[in-house]
């Protein structure tokens, strides 16, 4: 990927943290399956698919493990 | 998301900390799927989904991980 | 949930930190689907199914990792 | 569970860790389905099923984690 | 495999890190199943699954933590 | 198992701790199944089933971890 979409894994605050777990996250999918085309086709499906939904989540628990640590937990 | 719903990691008591990380699991869900609607429809399907229901204690589990060693285990 | 199930993360020993993480596990379940009647309905299907038992079993490896860090490892 | 399957994570070395890891594996199994006859009766299906082997293989590797980390790695 | 592909997980900065990441996960496939033939056959069957590009992520964000840590979080 | 399969956890470099953690993720298929002609049996089904491939890559992921914080990341 060309462009810099990650620079730091320090944020403001746990949302913010939280958040870029997220964006870490859907950038995993983006890497593996680069089109935007098929991604905007197949997101109405998982989107709508409880199983998807909580997987989703997990992967977003996992980075914000990784963000959290980065951050030392905001402490 | 506008409104800020996670100010910090630090909890009471160990408890108080598991419930947070159910808050953050739900907010996973919540962020892949914005609509109140879609999700209240999708909710009583995976609420009586064996696999469903395991799946989202692993995500709570996941999370729970964070939210305790960012209090060092209320120790 | 009203009641207080969950005071400390120390156990006596590893053996009842074990113990400790199905609790975790099994309140995970229980806060995602309160009911008692539904879970009681539930139960005999993924007590009978192998990949519920191991899915069941991996929530409570996660959180025995949480439980055993707290605890340092009972060492 | 009445009697003491697990006194300590400390084992003499790290395959005895991993089989330390296997037993914490499969009583995650038992505590969720205690009759041993239904567990005899569901074994012969996951143990042909790749999905189940991996899976089960997984919660092994969680649990190793734990172990290992409670022996320091048999540094 | 003979030639050598990973010599360190020390990255230059969080994002290269990721993509380390996506490239150590790509390798758990490639060693399981080595022949470039099948596994461009697979490919777009789990390139365009909703399922398959979560757990992609997944085992991505399983990695990442691995290297973010590796790195000291790229403090 | 009676035979050493295991003596340690120290490889000489990161690509060799990746590879160590191929193994481990392996001898938990093998603990749970023993039969050589069963596993080989089941291999092929896996080894071109996109899900099964990154379910392989996800314990694999999780066996690096263990391995690359037992090398101290082979700092």
């Amino acid at each position: 990927m060309d462009d810099k979409w990650l620079t730091s894994l320090n944020t403001e605050d746990a949302q913010a943290g939280y958040e870029l777990a997220i964006k870490l996250s859907r950038m995993g999918v983006k890497y593996t399956q680069p089109s935007d085309e098929i991604r905007k086709k197949i997101r109405p499906i998982y989107e709508e698919n409880a199983e998807n939904l909580i997987a989703s989540s997990q992967v977003i628990a996992t980075n914000f493990q990784t963000v959290a640590a980065a951050n030392n937990y905001w402490k």
